[in-house]
């Protein structure tokens, strides 16, 4: 399937954990040479005729110099990450020592590993496919259990199922029509047309809910910006510390884009929600506001994902049916939350905009109901999408050629409806099968593999 | 030797590689109960029942939530760093995937550990003494050959190794003298005096030795800092590049102990010479120099190791004169460099001050020479002491230790000159067995020990 890499028969050496001082620091070697040259720097125990799945401790030595007490794990092809004999040095944690370490290994004839190199001759090994392999990046980004679960899911193998179901089947077709293509003289049709326009739709429905879930994951990876808009007064900040506040599961504030504005990440249900230009709403005076005022706001509500319009139930019900109209206008994401019902009572309140939809009323002074705002907004977010075993797409680069897969598949579709030809129904299905073979890496480049690694973290 | 610690009967559990993401993090358990909690956590095989230091590739469950893919290793107790039953997992290397695994393991019945708990264990289990134990932090904290070679050295038992020569032949001394105290209405002398004050001398010369060693252990441990003061144009920024750049191994600039000081670390031979203040030297204009001035010097001169007196070749004889006289009233540890020998001759210069002494002839603009000044930077610090296989004490703790027992052992000494009695004697005796003990942990209370590993990183 695809041509050995220039110097994939290497031996390979990487720090595996952080850079850093810590207890210990784990050095990996994969290659047919892993062993021998970590056994020349470990002269107490002939390592070459251990078991696979075992663990020496011992001093490491390079001639007479020790550089270290270690423990040795040794996972001996086609047993180990990389399918290529692999061999970890667990050494204490102390940046020179490693590096003195990793040094002499590249002297007994080691090479330091390029980014996901190690990830990268998995694959190569067929140890898991393409998409397995970006996730083992993504589960190492995770940071919700949301992110994790997906992550996991993949690399166990999920969302590659899901593919080769359908690859399969339209495989099936593809052979039946290239078969055809053979006898053409003789106009037979050995595919049921029927079927397979069957078929077409089913594969056409599956592709689309992949699709469709990378809305969702892209919310997973990369979380959804929440921009609090309002009025002066109407409680935007009070909602923000009771939303930080309450929330046990903050996660850190990060430097926004703009070097004046900061993000506030509040994970709800496993999903980060970046509150947008809060320190902006923490800061401003309501003088700032009148002034900088609505442009500010638009601003912040282009750039979100999702917009809460604040507002003090007191406020006369048109002007909010008039902001309401203004956000659908623009197709925002939006839910309006009536604050401050402590004051005007709870019941007036619901009375009074009940019937308007999409009103979630609270008290953020009070707390009150702010739970049942952060349930909408997790449900907003998620739209009803299950998430229980389903696969979601996390992965731009799958989302994209999910999107071409859609494509070659309604050209398949019209080709069926116009009653095309097998030649050329086969040309849009081999585009097809093409595109489904890229997410898993069963048709793939050198270039484009080396372009995904690159992205890998050295030592992984 | 000592009472079991509260609460060390716990399984305990720490992340043991540095924070932050990378490949893989390592998550360490010790205790009775260490097999037994991972495997509540990865059910796909019976841990309990596989031999020590095996490894094993499965998923980590909690309930029906996949928490990670990892590689489980085994060492049973005694088998172990701690010399408890330890369990490692090589999770992805995703700091949330690691916390919640963590989790996992508390709520199975393990404890976050305290700081150095793992090595306080292998210590209190006899795995290590005292002196190993703390040089296992040395080696973490080193950043040189020679700070890691003396880590090591101990940490194998050499440092250890000299203490028990000198405590067991004062021990066996101790018995006789213990013994003439149950005869002393008998006024008999089992332990022959003449032998004993033999090995009192032997024992002086090798503590003293040891003693001595720390100022360079010390060094080695710390670095030397080294200010380069000189008149302005004395070349002193020129001098400082010129080292900074020639030196492949700088480690890098940290921030100095006042705001607007910074240290350049340069490496040469295995030694860290800190040059303090040199963003000073790079910065200031003569001007500013010609004010500041000697009160600046004079205040980087007393805080340094080491100071290089930069000045023109071209200068006067009899004002470097009063300068090296002003140095040694002061007892700083002082080289003369005499710069710009390019622009008034080699010999010239040789022949001018050549009589001096400590003088050393550069030009920092052509590097003519510098490496006849690191040389001797070296060879001042070191000052003739032969590194080689010889114990280099670098913990301040085993410092005033030492001292005790040199303190202990002159008053037995004295005690000898003045025929004292065998009880008084044995006084002595005691006490310096017990300063010996304490460096080995022989001796210890519960407090010292909590400060010493309170002192570890957690995990280790």
């Amino acid at each position: 399937m695809i041509s050995k890499l220039a110097g994939w028969d290497d031996t390979i050496v990487a720090l595996a954990t952080p850079p850093g001082v810590g207890a210990i620091g784990v050095i990996r070697l994969s290659g047919s040479r892993a062993i021998t040259i970590v056994n020349g720097l470990f002269p107490s125990k002939n390592l070459q005729d251990q078991p696979s799945h075992t663990l020496y401790v011992g001093f490491l030595k390079e001639g007479e110099n020790i550089l270290d007490e270690a423990v040795v794990s040794i996972f001996k092809n086609p047993k180990s990450y990389t399918g290529e004999d692999v061999v970890e040095i667990s050494c204490h944690g102390s940046p020179y020592v490693q590096q003195r370490v990793i040094d002499a290994c590249i002297r007994n004839g080691a090479r330091l590993a390029k980014p996901g190199e190690f990830t990268q001759r998995a694959f190569l090994n067929g140890k898991l496919d393409l998409a397995q392999a970006e996730a083992v990046a993504d589960l190492i980004a995770s940071n919700t259990a949301a992110s994790q679960k997906a992550a996991l899911h993949t690399i166990r193998g999920g969302f590659s199922a899901n593919l080769s179901v359908l690859r399969e089947r339209l495989i099936r077709f593809s052979a039946l029509i290239e078969l055809e293509l053979d006898f053409s003289q003789e106009d037979v049709e050995f595919a049921d047309r029927k079927k397979f326009y069957e078929l077409i739709n089913e594969l056409t429905e599956s592709t689309n809910q992949l699709v469709d879930s990378f809305s969702l994951g892209n919310v997973i990876k990369n979380g959804v910006s929440v921009a609090i808009i309002g009025k002066p007064n109407s409680g935007k900040s009070t909602l923000l510390n009771s939303l930080l506040n309450e929330n046990r599961a903050i996660v850190s504030a990060i430097p926004g884009t703009t070097r004046d504005t900061i993000e506030e990440l509040i994970n709800i249900d496993g999903i980060i929600f970046r509150l947008i230009d809060t320190a902006g709403i923490r800061q401003q005076s309501t003088d700032v506001i009148e002034k900088a005022g609505m442009e500010r706001s638009l601003e912040k509500m282009k750039q979100a994902d999702l917009v809460l319009y604040l507002f003090d139930a007191a406020e006369g019900k048109a002007v909010i049916q008039t902001q309401k109209l203004e956000f659908e206008r623009q197709q925002l994401n939006y839910l309006l939350v009536a604050n401050k019902i402590d004051e005007v009572g709870e019941q007036f309140a619901r009375d009074k905009f009940g019937d308007m939809g999409k009103v979630i009323f609270i008290s953020a002074k009070q707390h009150l109901y702010t739970d049942v705002l952060k349930e909408r907004m997790v449900d907003t977010v998620l739209q009803g999408r299950v998430q229980a075993e389903n696969t979601i797409i996390t992965n731009a680069r799958h989302f994209h050629a999910l999107k071409e897969v859609q494509k070659s598949l309604a050209d398949i579709k019209e080709g069926l409806d116009n009653k095309l030809p097998g030649d050329l129904l086969a040309l849009d299905i081999r585009h097809c099968l093409h595109y489904l073979g890229e997410i898993t890496g069963e048709i793939t480049n050198e270039d484009q593999l080396d372009y995904i690694f690159s992205k890998f973290c050295i030592g992984k």
